[in-house]
């Protein structure tokens, strides 16, 4: 199911991309500067919502990477416009677009660290389940309560995109 | 990884409890009514506290009955106090422990309906993954910015909860 989740998050990145795109119509509309929403925050020692973008993307593009053992691409944290936020979820999803059923064959029983972990390692499959994915939704759910905070018109379809239904046989 | 989805929505039940704790002690330090959090909002067409942890329970409850057949216990969305919501958190945790991996058997391939997709079905597989999943934390994130924006001292170990990590060898 390693596939299947990082499948959701793609779709995830690209209703955030939706989102963004919202933003700046409504920046437009009631003239002001986009890029306003990057330094919203919700409490001060929260992220701002540049951050909470950044995580966004990084959290499945290094879970992917960390499954798997590709390179992931590197995206230094110096985005200043919602366009160049887009280009990162744009540059995310394509590395995400990379990752095969296949690439993921060993991922549960791989050894996960990370520096700040000091030398303590996660199971693939305990890391992915109990960090990435919470921490992905954490971010995705932030720069959405970000935006309604600060008057953009999304809704609940908004965050989790189409459905797949079947209609009525 | 259906059972193992569902415990780590367990988990963040669990979480979400303490941080209504930590509310009702930060509301009492600083001397106001903590049934003041259950009608916070951060939008106004968003909904408030209250009905973020009644859907933040919810959300695994149906999942668990509608992929195993199991009844789910009704909660009527009537609380009024950190207590009450306390309680449907216990209560909601309680039935997720009677689920099984062996009830979650045929789960992929269940057809998933609710009454507002007027008659419209989605796999289990699709439903749990494109739906109950990202919503779970959707509300469950949505908890929590709502009592940081109000001043709870929380950070995002709150949110993951302990982690499953192994010392170095």
């Amino acid at each position: 199911m390693y596939i299947e989740l990082l499948k959701q998050m793609k779709k995830g990145l690209g209703q955030m991309d939706q989102w963004l795109e919202r933003a700046s119509a409504y920046a437009a509309a009631k003239s002001f500067d986009p890029e306003v929403f990057l330094s919203a925050r919700l409490a001060p020692d929260q992220f701002p919502l540049v951050r909470q973008i950044q995580i966004a993307c990084d959290t499945p593009k290094l879970a992917a990477a960390r499954l798997t053992g590709k390179d992931a691409p590197s995206f230094p944290d110096t985005e200043k416009t919602c366009a160049e936020l887009r280009e990162r979820i744009k540059k995310t999803i394509a590395f995400l677009d990379t990752v095969t059923e296949a690439d993921l064959a060993g991922a549960a029983t791989r050894t996960v660290t990370q520096p700040r972990w000091e030398g303590k390692t996660m199971t693939g499959a305990d890391y992915f389940l109990e960090h990435a994915v919470p921490n992905f939704y954490f971010h995705l759910a932030h720069t959405y309560a970000l935006l309604r905070h600060n008057g953009v018109d999304l809704g609940k379809r908004d965050f989790l995109g189409p459905l797949t239904m079947r209609d009525p046989s």
